[in-house]
């Protein structure tokens, strides 16, 4: 079922008194690199770091008294704390499964909100047979990380934001993972600002998102392998017949790519982003001849970087 | 001879189209570890990265007609990129001497800015000889780091602006190394803001300040060894005189401590701030019963960090 104006709205209007209306930036050095002009919606801003607040509070708010209970998720990053920290808001329980073999930083990061964190096996099987059994003996809801439309209407009102502060953009790019967030960009833009090409940015070694793009169907037998800790996911189902439908088309950027351009922005910027948030950049770099004169918009996604673990 | 306020106004105006009015940050992680109110001024975010750049500013601007014939100096951090970018700014030739075992990347980032970068021996004898020897031979002028009026009144302008921007600080804190802008800061608040107690931090391992603080004249034989790379220096003759005269106290703080400010800076602010700027909070936090119902002005100094050789 097609996500309309409304629901990205009334998702906006919901979501408004537990996300930060994020600064966009602008004039910094990618301007004279490109050639253009270059608008940067900063959601490492956002109170747990990154845009996955946006999804995570949409989708708790549609539940309504369903909450009651609490709320569980399996995720080892941004989405995990996403849960944790609506949960915290919200008065209800949360319960966030992670592999064992996760780092601590991510653990407390997560627990710091009052999350109960339950560790499982670092295998996908094991993790989505946790949660469910939490969710079976608590009552709890499962909030999952990008495959549904709440979630996806959630991640849209970023570029809602970024395109009532800046108009006429001819591109506005985002990495991409499991699809919530280029899903949720490119629907909402359809409305908002036609015009504008969506583009998606992928690791390119963790490119099944432009494998699928190209067929025409979801690639799913696809070993992401990739120093972008939050693109190691495959194209979610929901967000990938969204992206069929509305993207202009996907880049690709090499590891080492993604890694340079990583240490550029904090060196230019002085702003932390996470590798993920360095896929747009390392990949936009990668066409710069067709990026002059235009108006072109980022999401950068986030700024949770395990500074112990630097590439 | 005394700087007064007419001097502090005289830099501001004359510098204000070189020298970014950078943001002052509040409301982060600091306020509830301290309980207190904590008001972030953020030279990082100036054009070179770092405060320097109002002492070269005001430096310059005072030298009029003997510009003509280009500026030296002798740096291998920020001071050095502030002299570049003002020869840049202001149509003259620059010199800067660098020890021939300073990394490509602050060399490079001297060079950005159409500086001629000399490379000498690494000792001071060696970079004051080179110095002299290219203000001789082409007539340039030296613009010193810290050891002048003229620079302490530009590094006095960053808390000319805070205090502008938020009234009624008790404490108003800054890094000390060569004690420009410690001296600077001291000056301009003596007149702007008298009931403020202004507090300096330095590593335990470079506390030359503290050790001619507490004797009442400058310690010269001292041998700093610390991460904070802006801090290495010895507090020069004429920030000591303002130093002892106008400033409440110095706090230091270990390496491990800075080190781990840094990261946690990074980790919850997401602005990159450099190793020397860590040091007035990690000074800080060992003082922390203190801090309680306070309203504390930092002045975060730069954010040029080596990402190739993080501690």
């Amino acid at each position: 079922m097609e996500i309309t104006i409304e629901d990205f709205r009334n998702a906006y209007s919901g979501i408004r008194s537990y996300v930060h209306k994020t600064p966009v930036i602008s004039g910094t050095f990618l301007d004279e690199r490109w050639q253009a002009q270059v608008f940067l919606k900063s959601e490492q801003f956002q109170p747990i770091g990154a845009f996955k607040i946006r999804g995570a509070a949409n989708f708790c708010r549609q539940l309504g008294e369903r909450l009651s209970s609490g709320i569980v998720t399996h995720s080892s990053g941004n989405h995990g704390q996403a849960v944790a920290y609506m949960a915290h808001k919200l008065g209800t329980r949360a319960w966030v499964i992670m592999p064992d073999n996760s780092n601590k930083l991510k653990i407390e990061s997560t627990r710091k909100w009052g999350a109960e964190v339950i560790l499982c096996k670092p295998t996908v099987e094991d993790r989505i047979r946790t949660s469910e059994e939490v969710a079976t003996r608590y009552g709890a809801e499962i909030v999952p990380p990008y495959d549904h439309p709440w979630i996806i209407q959630g991640q849209g009102t970023a570029a809602m934001e970024l395109i009532a502060e800046v108009k006429d953009l001819d591109y506005l790019v985002t990495p991409l993972g499991g699809g919530g967030l280029l899903a949720g960009t490119a629907a909402a833009m359809h409305y908002l600002s036609p015009g504008t090409k969506i583009i998606g940015a992928e690791p390119a070694q963790a490119a099944d998102g432009l494998a699928g793009f190209l067929k025409g169907e979801r690639v799913t037998d696809y070993k992401p392998v990739t120093i972008a800790d939050g693109l190691r996911t495959i194209v979610g189902k929901e967000p990938f017949d969204i992206i069929k439908a509305r993207v202009h088309n996907i880049l690709t950027a090499e590891e080492e790519e993604i890694r340079k351009w990583m240490y550029s922005y904090w060196r230019e910027v002085k702003h932390i982003i996470e590798p993920s948030s360095a896929v747009p950049l390392a990949a936009l770099d990668g066409v710069r001849e067709t990026l002059k004169g235009k108006r072109i918009g980022i999401i950068i996604t986030g700024g949770n970087v395990d500074f112990e673990a630097l590439p």
